[in-house]
């Protein structure tokens, strides 16, 4: 035996974290009922008390999402584990994959797909724009993808793409239907069944207002057929959905990895709150204070970056720096004078825009009526 | 807009667990202060504070493990995501990886690895035992591996892999050494420097008595100049520490995905325990506690799985099923009659052992005592 090195022993003091308003892209607060569920004592992974929690999870997301999809779970990962899950079920070497990219996240799935070993094409517009439905037409009719990703509301830019008819033109060329919805579960309008979907993920610290850690994730008829005739094994063995899915579907409950089981608890919760609200009262909020937003935004002589309040996302608002202001100055002065978290834009947007954020729980009259005043102190307007 | 669809709005009742007390091979118990500390409000994953909490988990970590490593962080998953993280860094395509199977983790990791396109071979000993450094030598001198694979707690069988001698032999061969320490952390006489580890990974749900949720790992010089000489990209996006270490690298923060930031305040919190304990403390009641159930087992005429007590993990012991017992129906009684968890074998060991865990703050005589008095009643001894 070794004697022990006391160097990294380290006596850090009791977790003491500051009380932040977290207004930015996410994560959102937390609802203080998660915040009491993530803290119930822990069960085992196959506990048959834990197999309630799934199955309870499981129903509500089917809600939160519309779709009647028997194979939709949380991914034990962040809502970037749940976007390689999508690519890496889905996606087999040498398949044509078509990505609309209008930010950053559709550029990390074109990342991602090419990991994987894709032949991976990709449609781009400025960032803060979003695609027609002729585009799309124009770029499947092109590529003749197995797989098109699209963003729905693409966090970098504030931007949330129109849906109509994108999954009656997957469904005519053969080709799966991808769509992230991160920022959109919980605070936008979604219809995955209606909109003819295949697979989708989003995270739990945004629209859920949850702790980021369980990653809501979501394969229809089609994609299951795509993952059940691969020639390839899925190249990512935690994310593997194909063994994964023998401790989800209700039956065998197979061990496959340790589930983030207090994440889990914290899902639940999150999704009740979804529950209890109603999605037409929740979309009908998230609406009504980026409204009262981006009103008050204009009386400050602020501009949105996305034009189009259609084409807004309403739970995450990008806002153009005004000439001879330091985005950064006011994000920190934000955070350190009032407790506020919003970001900065990057990529294209680095220094242009400032991305505020009205997510779940935190998507409260309170808060916009706060930040604007604060943003008005700050900026002197 | 179409219509909301109410068939899966389902009301779930407020959360209720029982009351287990979690004594198989993992989760284990959280402690208390773990459950307050993940409570805690959020914070942003760029904020400044949370940099500061990142900074803690990080030098506590290399105390726990007994390593200077600077690259020591957790993952954003549960300890199978740690385990791939360790794969997908560290194997291209085409090399030779040799792993020790000593278990159903050894067998893991050889899938992954096959599927990174290793070159895989294996060594195999029955569940229970370990391998002497003869045989491993004997191994390396025959395949010559890039990477040896080892599990130093096999927590499908409860035998804990010697290391002696392991470390040089790898250095002499120009290969690296990874050690799976997913149940020895924090539980048992770890010394990842003295015993030349280049790379080691672990979870947070058992020796650290957190939730599951986030999970070290560790790559030492070696290991990072394998992962900076890389020909290929690693196959993995979120695993991808070549990119997610200008997150964790003290310097640059930049932004790779959204950490899960309540699991690491439990990780944090959890640490702090170990260094209050302190490590001498820590691994010596692991042993005491494990003696005791040892010896109480004795007096119950059942017998452990792993003859040699110094093949034995302190804080998972495997135990004999005696004839005419059956396996499944002691865990269900202990758990429905007593809220105590235990669990079962698999593979080789299915119906023949019951694996006990005395894990992080659950090791305490009062649970030995317990267990030991239910298991009396429930077999009539």
């Amino acid at each position: 035996m070794f004697s022990i090195n006391e160097t990294h022993r380290f006596f850090a003091p009791q977790l003491d974290v500051p009380l932040r308003l977290l207004l930015g892209p996410g994560p959102s607060n937390a609802h203080p009922r998660v915040l009491q569920a993530i803290a119930m004592p822990q069960i085992g992974h196959l506990d048959p008390a834990f197999i309630q929690v799934m199955n309870d999870i499981q129903e509500m997301l089917r809600y939160a999402w519309q779709t009647d999809n028997p194979f939709t779970l949380p991914v034990s990962g962040t809502g970037s584990a749940a976007m390689e899950a999508a690519i890496a079920n889905l996606v087999e070497p040498g398949d044509v994959v078509l990505i609309g990219v209008i930010g950053y996240f559709g550029e990390r799935l074109v990342e991602m797909a090419s990991r994987y070993g894709a032949d991976v094409r990709r449609m781009d517009k400025p960032w803060g724009e979003v695609f027609t439905l002729d585009e799309i037409s124009a770029g499947v009719e092109t590529h003749r993808p197995t797989l098109l990703g699209l963003v729905h509301a693409e966090t970098s830019t504030g931007a949330l793409q129109p849906m109509d008819g994108v999954g009656d033109l997957c469904r005519a060329h053969d080709c799966l239907l991808l769509i992230d919805t991160v920022t959109s579960l919980g605070t936008t309008p979604i219809f995955l069944d209606e909109w003819g979907v295949d697979a989708a993920y989003s995270c739990s610290q945004k629209g859920l207002s949850c702790p980021p850690g369980a990653s809501p994730f979501t394969l229809g008829e089609r994609a299951l057929a795509k993952l059940h005739g691969r020639r390839t094994k899925v190249a990512n063995w935690y994310l593997d959905m194909s063994i994964l899915s023998q401790y989800w579907d209700g039956k065998t409950r197979s061990y496959h990895h340790t589930a983030p089981i207090n994440s889990m608890y914290a899902v639940r919760e999150g999704l009740r709150l979804v529950v209890e609200e109603g999605l037409a009262e929740r979309w009908a909020r998230h609406q009504a204070n980026a409204q009262r937003l981006w009103d008050g935004l204009t009386e400050l002589d602020l501009a949105c970056h996305v034009n189009d309040p259609a084409h807004r996302i309403p739970a995450l608002t990008t806002v153009r720096v005004p000439a001879g202001i330091d985005a950064r100055d006011t994000a920190v002065r934000l955070l350190n004078d009032y407790n506020i978290e919003i970001a900065g834009g990057f990529g294209p947007l680095a220094g242009k825009v400032w991305r505020i954020g009205l997510m779940g729980h935190n998507s409260r009259p309170e808060n916009v009526t706060l930040l604007l005043a604060a943003l008005k102190e700050i900026l002197g307007r």
